[in-house]
Parts: structure tokens; sequence; C-alpha cells
């Protein structure tokens, strides 16, 4: 690395132009959510460019997630994203309830299985256990937002299992009809890409950015009792935190934020 | 949904079933981390499946990101992935040096740009206004881990410009070199897909997942004073936080944890 390459900037190629002037039309709000964008060829012309590189610019706002294509309708501005502020842990509904959103899911499996070895590890149980597993669509607003899989000890499971899961969160059935008393969680957070059976789970392609949590829950003694992998839609949600730089003493020790997962 | 549809499950898949043996094999360690698994063909023959049927369960997983591939060698055990624990406000090096990592940077670009709308509203500037823009690759033992692109008003990007950007992270600049005390930052977690300038940065393919972040970090009095975009590989970085069910009345009023983003 030397100053000189840092300064003499080469100008920007055409199709970053492209994508740099459409990103700010969509955050100023000259292009509004869910508007069509100008045609492929408008914008061509627009910026006498050629189709090819048009589609990449496009092509990149898109992985973005600021705009959505529908065939044969055009390209839109996505909606802004929803969002869970994370704070203390709380179920998907009762969070984003309190935010004045309606939330639906709908149930794709609930069975007994062997546990496999993640979720007997993460349960401590021996490999191979009877588990239940719950496969859930979460819908905001009617519009699938997340793909939750959840797997609890069988006595939990067989009361959960007999419980409104369309319209209730696994954390409160734990609380209030198992008499659970939740403590912590452990979360893992990262990206992956959406597989087929996920795909169609939340109505989008295969190949769909996904945000991943894996989440371990601890009843109030420490023990683990509720093991999830939440698969939600990297262009319909966000988890938004608050950090500080020196964490208070007294808070430390009240909230030992270690992750263990 | 009916309890009928609940409990009678048809088989599942061929591939379904090839993809839950390999990961049970890649999660018990019988494929140990940079293994290399069985060919397409061997896969085949073990499991009576055709290649296609073979090679849709290996997409899965590497969509997963339990396995990768490289063109001509086969396909290998991914490493575990390192992960930050996000418990305070805590910069890449300073985070992942702490568990014994190796931390480098790769300056792409520093320039002095006018302020995209975006950056313009979370740093309180007026659009246009020049600021401070940096792209640094992080290296992790060696290996492209995240793309960080970070907005400073040009008088505190202007000491950041002086100093050694291949080892150090900005929060240590800013507070070592320019003397800012820092506060707290409120972080906003989604998913994307790498467009061509990341995937290259990344030295991944483009349309890989990305676990992406953006943060705006305020200084003591709460001031916006830095405001980044970081995009990690998916495939390779995790975050890890703990949540308490209840947050005690008094740890709340020390860490308002209210996303503002």
């Amino acid at each position: 690395m030397t100053t000189l390459n840092l300064h003499r900037q080469p100008a920007p190629p055409l199709y970053e132009r492209i994508k740099g002037t459409l990103r700010e039309g969509i955050l100023s709000g000259h292009y509004a959510p869910a508007s069509l964008l100008p045609s492929e060829a408008a914008l061509g012309e627009q910026f006498n460019a050629s189709r090819i590189t048009v589609r990449q610019a496009l092509a990149d706002l898109q992985n973005e997630g600021l705009i959505f294509r529908r065939h044969g309708k055009g390209t839109f501005v996505s909606q802004p994203k929803a969002f869970q502020n994370v704070t203390a842990l709380q179920g998907f509904a009762e969070a984003m309830s309190a935010q004045g959103h309606a939330i639906r899911n709908r149930v794709l499996k609930l069975r007994t299985v062997p546990a496999p070895t993640d979720v007997a590890q993460a349960l401590q149980l021996a490999p191979g256990t009877a588990v239940t597993e719950l496969h859930r669509v979460r819908l905001l607003d009617q519009m699938p937002v997340s793909l939750e899989v959840t797997w609890l000890p069988e006595a939990l499971g067989s009361i959960v299992g007999r419980a409104d899961l369309v319209t209730r969160d696994v954390f409160l059935v734990l609380e209030q009809d198992a008499g659970v008393a939740l403590g912590h969680a452990t979360l893992a957070i990262d990206a992956a890409l959406a597989d087929h059976a996920t795909a169609a789970a939340l109505d989008t392609g295969a190949g769909a950015a996904l945000l991943r949590v894996e989440r371990l829950t601890h009843d109030a003694r420490g023990a683990p009792i509720d093991f999830e992998r939440l698969y939600f839609r990297g262009d319909a949600f966000q988890y938004r935190l608050r950090l500080d730089r020196q964490v208070a003493a007294h808070a430390q020790s009240i909230l030992p934020l270690q992750g263990t997962v």
C-alpha cells in the first residue's frame, strides 16, 4: 500500500455510477418504497449505457436488498425492513406485536424425532433421545418473514404440541402452560443461503440471503430446554441492538454477556 | 392445519436423507474439518441415488456453510467459524486478538467524498458535506473475513488517515490519536448477497451470503462520529450474544439497549 494508490483513484466504472445514482434516489425518497423504477431501456438511455451495464447495477442493488424484480412487471423499490430490538429475551410475536405488527404462524411440521447430534448436545441429552421438533413459518402482516425450527425435550414438547401454535410464541407456552421459568439464552448469528425447503417455506428463491440465528434457551436454573434455528429473510428483517464502549462493572455482574453457544 | 397432516408425515425425499446423514457425519466429527468428503459417484453408490440427487443434497449443505467445493479437487468439510462475542462495543482486532487470532487489514480505498444521503443523515451533516471514506478488508489469520466501509467527518478522517490502518482499529485511533471518548453504538444486523466488488474483496463468489452490520458510533456526549457498514463472510464468521428473559431494572437503566439506528 502506498499513499499514491490511495489518493489517485481511477474514475468508478459506469455501472458503479448508475448504482450510486439509483441508490441515492432510493435513500433520498425520490423513488418511494414499492414504486416502479424506470425500465432497463430507459436507464440505458439516461446513463448512455448498454443493457448489460444497467443489469449489473440492478443486480448489485438487488443483492443489497434495495430493489426487487417481478417477472414481466419490472423492478420495484423494497419496503423498509421490519426490525426487532434485541434487548431482553423475547419471542417473535411478543416483540413484533409491541410494534403494532400482526403475527400468525403456519405450522409445517410437529413430530417426535431422535435428537440429531447437535440438538442432543445442545439440550444435554444422549444422542437419539426422542425430542419434539416443530417447524413454523412466522407471518408478519401476512408476509412470511422467518422459518423457526424448534427442538424441545419430549415432556415439554408434548405440552407445546397441544397449544395454539398458530398465534402463540413457544416462550409463552413454556411459561404459561408448562410453568417453566425462563432464564437466559445464548445466540449465534450468521448468514447463509436459502436451501430448497427454506426457500419454499419463506416464498423466496433458493439461494436468497438468510439471517440465521441459533438460539439455546435455558430455564431459570440454567438447564437448556429449548434449541432453535431461526431463518429470517435477509430482505425483510433486521435485528437491532445497542452496545456501550464501557460496560459498567455493576451491570456486567448482572448481565454476564459472554456467549457460550 | 389439521392434526392429521401433522402426525402422518410422508417419508423424507432421498436427497433429504443423504443431506441428514452427511450433516450428522460432519457434526459428530466422523468427517473432520477440512477433510475431503467421498466423491459424488461414491455417495451415489452408497445411497443408491442418482448424481442429480447427490448434487441437490451437497448444494443444500453448501448453502448452509457446512461444506465447500474446490474446482477439480472435490468437496471439503468447512472449518469451524470464527466468532465475536458481542458484549461491549469493540473493534474487530481488539475483540479477535483477545481470542488469539492474528488480524491484519488490506486498505482498499481512503478518500474524501461528498456524503451520500444515508451517511449524511447518520452523521447529522448536510448532504454533500465532505467526509472521509475508508474501505478495508479484515484478514483473520490471513483469511479475508470482512469488508469494512467507514465514513468519518473530515476532521476526524484526516487524523485516521495518517494512522497505521494495516494493524489498528479505527476505534483505537479515534481514542488514542484523536482523543475522542467513545460512548455507545447502535447496530442493525441483517443478511445480504455479495455484489461483485464485495465478493472480489472477500475472495468469495458473487451471490455468497454476507452478514451485514450497520453500526453508528457516538462519542461519550452522544454525537454521531463514525458510520460503518461491515460485511462479514457468512461462511466464516458469527456474532454471539447472551440475552436474559428479565433484564434487571437496575441494569436496564445503565444499559438502555433500545436500538435507534
